[in-house]
């Protein structure tokens, strides 16, 4: 039997407002040790009151995002942690940028990520990335291309520009489907290759590579005086994925607590209310307070662990998870009935980037039973109860934390 | 390649009467450390020398008994044990109960769990456990029906009573087939649904469903002025399932000492050899000593863990442990050559209940290698070499011991 057929119907109803889950991510909260910082990854260094407290009644483990050796981005780590394999479900570069730009999705959408280029007279790419223009530059020729290319036959084309010399290009419209090869080469030297359908026999990805093909042609002329981004490329071509939606999936009513417009748009796509607003950790958990009897379930997202990491500075990731370790107060005045505090993937500050290093997660419930651990570390967590597990799972264990799974046979 | 195809290309066969292997099973073992019992389970709390002699010689680890987050019931949990997938291998609840009851099946038998219930004068059901009749009437009930029901058309019929409300039904005869839709609305104010076929295009199916249409007709005129049992509800129609037998599939000749009816049950239906006689873990040790030579494979198995887990007593289960290690020595005057303890799944006492929680595991041989740990415990077990995994390898992991497995690949 199936493995999701057999959650599925296992899955008890919560009485209405009465069990509250919640899953607060740290973006990128996994590090590793290294001797340079004297053996302590961030979480290990950070002063963090709050989650010892709640540690000692945790059980604890590290999660695989995806698969052992595998970085992902934040969309295979987010739909992990949503409970939908990231092997299974594939979001599209194309989606994943427009989400990270804001932009609202409808069904059916194509979304292409695209970056401004330099050719040379014969049409060969001579830099892929235009010189990183200026955003500025990028707004600009964006606003050019919208102004003069609304629709392609009945296909609407929707332009935003993102940070230098990156857009992203959503092509509404009826029966177009994705994925498609890119138009790009992924090195200089050569022409814009011509978008093609991945399966020959797919109408709507057919129609879709004639309708890029013919914004192309309309779109290139138009920038042609530009320089140094005279071209552009596109890849990552694929519509808005169907996700089977987070309530049918788990019986619960789910909410959105992020700041960054890339985390409510991947909390959207399967589903979650975007709860607009909060700016800060601080207010992201007082608006939980308020909406605790609104919603079951509460996805909460914390970017700056991730954000320095990123910039490979120990320090202030170390300050980012004591600034969140601060706020946990106002959460816990509500503690939810299951809390699951994690990363969506590792963000090692001496690799300056996301790695495949499992991410540490605490779960704590009245019947989560403890680990007997006094903090909530990468090498405590190594000891738990949890063991390392593929991240599509905590929602399982969240749910059975919750009681809301029946008894497998008898 | 399939794993189970390799595990068996890769199976040698023992020398006749060397190596012996033993599972023991501490049914529902497995609980979780709270603040209440001063974050010590059960198996932590008692006094376990003779435990703690073989745990320093052992590996030790977590298993998961079906799935995360997934309680099991007996069965699945005991076909994991056994080796076979329990998503794979699924065992209806008629066929369960049924074994729980002591009955012989045979091949082909379906079995159904049967509530008597109150219906009032349009049929309707008024009360799903007829008010939870004494077991007595149950029987007394029982034997009526069963004296005026021997056949429907050309399938034997055989009804046995269980406890207060609850019968079972076994259905014995050519090309029958199940499983089938229950006869039970599973709550109150509807009238007795007919069982149809799952699916609609199996024969057998569709002759059993006639036959138990049949049966209704024949029985509930016979419970017609009974109060309050005046009709009864059926569910959990399956057939016996087809399972690989174990000697078969693991080249071990397999014998079960348990006491309770249902475990001898589970361990005939993989081709066990059932041992009667035993009533005590002392007994069934001592028993164990004088069929030493006569199989490769034994399982044991001890109830009172699960028990008293279930009855939340969390003293008594402590002891319950102490009991079983107090028998221990006379297991080991002839050491398994290979020896795991471990349970079935976890019954919390803080729970009541079977619970999803990894239940710890210890395995002990000439090569088992030793994880350092003084003791058998679910913390300790945490940190042990065999890591968190699922129930179903751990016959893998005996065989290996055991030597048994040729080297794969060159």
């Amino acid at each position: 039997m199936n493995l999701d057929a057999l959650y599925s119907e296992l899955t008890l109803k919560i009485p209405q407002g009465g069990t509250k889950l919640a899953l607060v991510v740290l973006d990128g909260l996994g590090d590793i040790a290294t001797k340079e910082q004297n053996y302590l990854t961030p979480l290990e260094a950070a002063t963090t009151p709050n989650l010892d407290k709640i540690a000692r009644d945790s059980a604890q483990g590290r999660m695989i995002a995806a698969a052992p050796g595998i970085t992902p981005g934040s969309g295979p780590g987010h739909l992990g942690l949503f409970g939908y394999d990231p092997l299974e479900f594939q979001v599209g570069r194309g989606v994943i940028e427009a989400l990270g730009l804001g932009m609202e999705l409808k069904h059916g959408d194509v979304c292409a990520r695209a970056n401004f280029a330099t050719l040379d007279a014969k049409g060969i790419i001579t830099d892929r990335r235009a010189g990183r223009i200026p955003t500025e530059t990028c707004e600009k020729l964006c606003a050019m291309l919208a102004a003069k290319i609304k629709k392609i036959g009945d296909t609407e084309i929707i332009i935003k520009a993102g940070k230098e010399h990156r857009f992203v290009v959503v092509f509404r419209g009826k029966g177009l489907e994705g994925p498609l090869t890119d138009a790009d080469p992924n090195r200089e030297g050569f022409a814009i290759p011509t978008v093609k359908p991945r399966d020959e026999n797919n109408a709507g990805q057919k129609k879709l590579a004639g309708v890029i093909a013919d914004f192309y042609k309309a779109a290139l002329p138009i920038v042609a005086k530009e320089k140094p981004a005279n071209g552009f490329l596109m890849r990552g071509i694929a519509h808005k994925p169907h996700i089977p939606l987070f309530e049918d999936r788990y019986k619960l009513k789910p909410a959105c607590l992020a700041v960054y417009p890339m985390y409510k748009g991947l909390a959207q796509l399967v589903g979650m209310k975007k709860i607009e607003g909060p700016a800060t950790i601080t207010e992201q958990f007082e608006r939980y307070l308020k909406e605790y009897d609104n919603f079951d379930f509460f996805f909460i997202h914390y970017k700056y662990t991730d954000k320095y990491g990123e910039d490979g500075n120990f320090t202030a990731k170390t300050k980012a998870i004591e600034d969140f370790d601060a706020a946990l107060p106002i959460l816990l005045r509500k503690k939810p009935d299951v809390l699951a505090i994690t990363g969506d993937h590792s963000t090692p500050c001496a690799m300056k980037g996301h790695s495949w290093h499992p991410q540490p997660v605490l779960l704590t419930s009245a019947v989560s039973g403890s680990d007997k651990l006094e903090r909530f570390t990468e090498t405590g967590a190594n000891t738990g109860s949890l063991g390392v597990f593929k991240a599509k799972y905590l929602i399982r264990l969240m749910q059975a934390n919750a009681r809301m799974f029946d008894k497998f046979g008898a």
